[in-house]
């Protein structure tokens, strides 16, 4: 797609840090959450989970509960459907368990009743009888060739030699001759890393609320990033077709990737199906640690071969991830991700998937990708301090850039990773001085960004406001985002526009609000269906003028005769249109739908300042600086807030979470108190600098910015630890202990 | 517009009676209807009215309403804007009353509460003062010079001389020289008539849930036959902007044109506004009585002269109608529907509007058109009964038909009048014997059916199902016919279509439901935007096949190799197009906008006969048919139900509905108890013919059907009554009372 000339213009509206449109709604309470919607007559539904990491389920009986007075229903696995496709089956078996519960918290019954207590009461009187089995939680235990196996004959082909069933899928990615590669450095670091699982976070726990008719007609109202999505598997694993299935997000307190796909919406239809009632299904804290879908815990071995002058000459990866007691495949973003930040001659990246009786993992924030990267950018470190480089010129030398064959295979477009290191390199940040104690981390990130199916509708109101129609949950300040864009192209003031998120029968089919994709995809379709309604507004008045419609051309929120005609006509502005539009044919629109490409690539730099505790093994962020190409940053505060809210998280990744499992696999930390995600006390201020370098594939040079945040922080991190602590830290999350420990073995 | 070829083609989906959308929903109770939606933190509201008919308001001390706890708003008429244009200060002065109440009943002050027995508190000790004023509630004593003047300054020029300030407007219609064509007649009838205003009496109340913001922007949910015209009327009177409100109608439980308007939904949002939380706020039965708007009451002259032979000569009416305390146009409707039906060389109807010290009207399907209808073949039967004539050929000799120049200045087009009463003419129930004290009564009906703004759009689900997307509140199974155009259009069942009507922010602007014109309008833009995405899925599959879009045509539902072409390719079906959508270019959808016309006038012809008691002056129904032109009737279960709802409705009006006034100006008879809605026993089945005379103005030729069957029964039972008990009857309702009083002075 060639560079909009549009790129090139100066805005009125984008650039702007406009009021944002949710924010007295979310401060006084009015906004409506997943769990703040009913209906009359309503049921409360909750579930029953197993206390096994891994058992086979011999015999429900629910008879008790079913006597029980106020109880209206109760399902099993057998009161879904049988979706033909592995991957709804999956999530089928998620939702409730077939013949055997995989993980501790595994949903096994739900019941629906009139209130709290007797759905609780319920789920205590439902006798479940369990033959329990060995599990397996890590990901390198799981991969032996003796280890319990998660699920029968789920096993992947290429599985290396005398790995477990527990294996489903593996991937290669790469170029060139790496014996040859290796054959020219100088220094050849190869380490091993481990990260632990972690969870979104998210506020507010998955909640819906479900109406099922026995004709198979339903509506759903609940927490998501993808009302589409919903509807998709809610259809499949309840067996009804996805028109008769309305779904409505509600306003999301925090998704992060957790919210794209199903836990329990399923299961309330089910039990609305059967009671004839609408049900009411909120998840408690403790259940969204237990039985949602965290990040895979990872086993990463990297090798990077270098000269003395710091060029890279070869690099591999293997990458092992475990994503729970079902098949998943995140460790395809790991391998493609890891080397994507170099320009190399040979690179290679294996990855295989593992299966463990943990929840099934979910997409978090660049998924797969934090913790690939966190390897490479360790070793590259390392590298630097062997060889006595600086790690940021030795970054730039070995940087990708326009023309880069990519380590998993495209060649990069216009991408602003050089960019993105200079700055760094300029800032004051990089050359500030560091005290006893300290350290100084850098890191590059990456992420590619997706672009996907989207609709808008674009609705000229009589009174000349205007109404943006979109499908995509707003996790990160989309609504503001969607507006500016269709203000700018209309040539209107932000505030007459407003932007909904509509419910799936309202609107086309949108993929899921995940991959950074709706700034850039439907911020495209937004100009696209605005210049359908501009097209559209100029034919009338040409209509209205008695004029060519070649001759009347759209400039600043007016129609105005262009060429030969100029001048002789006032312009028209968009509110006079609007007001005769009963009288030129009717309301006015504009419509775009579009499987988007061409969004572009994002890169980050991120710098560090650490300071650790000799004593407690503590370790306290000094300073952090982002840097980031956000290829057009439309609301500069929300860029801002990513930028920021990526680093936060990366930190608690880098420091503190982690899912902790038992010895008997039961999830030891399933709440805020025990698993400890960063606070405002435990941060500094988040400096953030954003590169401007467009994507020629969006009219206004729109990248994703959502995601690459969280990239690079683990590494950056890790490496201003190792080096204030003098002893390099390969596992994740450093928390005190551990690094006590690894500084007390240094000695 | 010229009549399309598919009005001729065999219809697969269009006529069959298919199972409706929301029956189960509507039976099991899950319908969510106004007062069924909740929102965290809600307050109750409740409305203060006034006790009077007429009087100034000299004071509202609210200061210990406001101190009691748990109030946490109240609003008077001064917390809403000043919009520019009067229709819609009328509407807040109906709201919240200025500087005096108008009518027993009009709304003074409302209260927003934590619950609803605080709200009642507080409403108690709000303190009005009033100025009790001399009222006048009957149109003739309105019109009169010494009347009391309901609203200073509203009163039309070009109102009868003598009369009072409170005739607001005048409108006449017709042709012709009327002196001559009385001149011509053998026989001249002049006699005057009165109606009663009736309710429409839905049997859901008002109500609606309100969030609105300091910053103006608001959610509104609320039972309506309009979101879009409850979004303007909102916007004016609480002065804030179109786009930023957004309205969703809930299932509607009746409204008959009673809910095209506000009474409480701009209350709510200020309640709202002023206390910073969701308001609900829920009329009761008593207030829907003494506060919406019934239809106008009417006194009316009409003049016609016959030949002997059955030939009108000339025709005048006089219609007073009184619309309650503010201006209204009614009448307008009435002047132009007296004469519709017949084909006049000399017609005139002048029409005046006047307010009285009630409630201001509103619609009552096919508004303004019953009483006139009533009066002008009241008369035309007495001419016949006076003349010795059959009253259906007499009226066939008149009959307005294509060609004629109607009464109210258009010349029609194809329309059905002669078909339905030879329809009539040949049914059994014209010639069936009658028995003592019985009666047959005929009578013509006329509705214009209207078009108007309209959006549709229509989106192909990835799973091959369809959705259609429109603004309309379903009042009578336009979700159903809406489903079937689809599917007709597309060639697929017509269980693969779910229609939604959607929010005023999600679809462009839709007019009110109102004028029959749903099934037209809607119907029309739905076929439109199949038709789009036919061409749209047309196009991709000429892609696929790499073939000219020319060379691939749309049959039964699926797209095929057309002309040289044909069956070069199977058949590519909607599904398989849908599966692949992503890999063509993205979701495929259709749109259309238009302000449609075309709406084809309507007219039915019901016959009915009655026995009427001597000794009680009770009248039965002893049987009823109507005929009705439908054009085509899509489902014609739902016609029928058209059909057979509005002949119920003015068997109401003819025989036992009014508005009770008293002496002091107060309605004496607000709640179902004492204004009897006639109920299943006092019923006849209600016969129903169905004609299809396709309407040129529409793809399969739909007219509206929804308003027309009101028109009739008035005079039908009025006639019949007449012939029954030996008396001319000029009074509705004609109750048992009034009955045995006009038969006791026959002697």
């Amino acid at each position: 797609m060639p560079l909009d000339q549009n790129s090139k213009r100066d805005f009125k509206v984008i650039g702007k840090r406009v009021l944002r449109p949710d924010g007295i709604d979310k401060v006084t309470g009015k906004a409506m959450y997943g769990a703040d919607m009913t209906a009359p007559g309503m049921l409360v539904g909750r579930i029953l989970r197993s206390p096994h990491a891994h058992a086979r389920i011999v015999s429900i009986d629910t008879s008790a509960a079913e006597a029980l007075k106020g109880v209206k229903a109760i399902v099993i696995n057998a009161d879904l459907a049988n979706p033909e496709d592995e991957f709804f089956a999956d999530i089928r078996d998620n939702c409730l368990a077939r013949e055997k519960v995989l993980y501790d918290g595994h949903a096994v019954a739900a019941v629906a009743a009139v209130d709290k207590a007797t759905a609780k009461s319920a789920l205590r009187l439902i006798k479940v009888k369990y033959e329990v089995l060995p599990h397996v939680t890590d990901v390198d235990e799981a991969m032996k060739a003796d280890a319990p196996v998660v699920q029968e004959g789920r096993a992947d082909e290429s599985a290396p030699a005398g790995s477990s069933q527990n294996v489903t899928s593996h991937f290669e990615f790469g170029h060139g001759d790496l014996d040859a590669g290796f054959a020219k450095a100088d220094k050849i670091i190869e380490r091993s890393f481990k990260t632990a699982a972690t969870h979104q976070g998210y506020i507010e726990p998955h909640a819906c609320l479900a109406s099922l008719g026995s004709d198979g007609r339903g509506e759903l109202w609940c927490c998501t990033q993808g009302q589409y999505n919903v509807r998709t598997i809610c259809s499949e694993v309840c067996g009804i077709e996805a028109s008769q299935l309305r779904v409505t997000a509600s306003e999301i307190g925090g998704g992060f990737g957790g919210k794209t796909t199903c836990f329990i919406e399923p299961v309330a239809l089910a039990l609305s199906r059967k009671s004839g009632k609408p049900v009411k299904l909120v998840m408690t804290r403790e259940e969204v640690f237990r039985a949602t879908g965290p990040t895979v815990s990872s086993s990463t071995d990297v090798k990077i071969g270098m000269t003395s002058n710091g060029r890279i000459t070869a690099a591999q990866a293997k990458l092992r991830y475990q994503g729970g007691a079902f098949p998943c495949g995140t460790v395809e973003f790991g391998a493609q991700a890891a080397f994507a930040a170099y320009d190399l001659e040979a690179v290679q990246t294996l990855g295989w998937n593992v299966m463990t009786n943990r929840p099934k993992e979910a997409a978090y924030r660049a998924p797969g990708a934090p913790m690939a990267i966190f390897a490479v950018e360790s070793v590259v470190d390392e590298l630097c301090q062997e060889l006595g480089l600086d790690p940021l010129e030795t970054r730039l030398k070995n940087a990708a850039r326009k023309g880069t064959l990519s380590s998993y295979g495209p060649t990069f477009n216009d991408i602003g990773l050089v960019a993105t290191l200079e700055a760094a390199k300029a800032h004051p940040h990089y050359t500030a001085p560091l005290g006893e104690n300290q350290g100084r981390g850098l890191s590059c990130g990456f992420w590619f960004n997706f672009g996907g199916n989207t609709c808008v509708s674009l609705n000229i109101n009589p009174d000349g406001t205007v109404g943006v129609v979109e499908g995509n949950p707003d996790i990160g300040g989309s609504r503001a985002s969607i507006s500016m864009m269709a203000a700018e192209e209309l040539g209107i003031p932000y505030e007459k526009v407003r932007t909904v998120i509509t419910d799936t029968n309202s609107l086309g089919f949108n993929d899921v609000t995940d991959g950074s994709r709706v700034t850039f995809a439907v911020g495209l379709a937004t100009i696209k269906a605005a210049r359908a309604a501009i097209d559209n507004m100029c034919e009338r008045v040409a209509n209205i003028w008695g004029i060519d419609r070649d001759a009347v051309e759209w400039v600043d929120g007016a129609a105005q005769p262009a060429g030969p005609n100029a001048g002789s006509h006032p312009p028209m502005s968009l509110a006079e249109i609007a007001a005769v539009a009963d009288q030129t044919g009717g309301p006015i629109a504009g419509h775009h739908e579009v499987n988007a490409d061409g969004a572009g690539v994002s890169f980050g730099v991120h710098l560090c300042d650490t300071e650790v505790d000799p004593e407690t093994g503590a370790t306290k962020i000094l300073r952090y600086t982002v840097f980031q190409d956000a290829g057009r940053a439309v609301h500069p505060d929300y860029v801002e807030g990513q930028m920021q809210g990526g680093s936060v998280q990366g930190i608690g990744w880098a420091l503190n979470e982690e899912y902790i499992y038992g010895d008997d696999g039961r999830l030891q930390n399933a709440g805020f108190l025990d698993y400890r995600v960063p606070v405002a006390s435990d941060l500094p201020p988040i400096e953030t600098v954003i590169l401007e370098i467009p994507n020629p594939g969006h009219p206004y040079g729109v990248r994703g910015v959502g995601e690459t945040s969280i990239v690079p922080p683990l590494a950056a991190i890790a490496n201003a630890v190792s080096r204030a602590a003098g002893v390099r830290m390969t596992e994740l999350p450093i928390s005190p202990p551990k690094l006590l420990k690894a500084m007390s073995e240094r000695g």
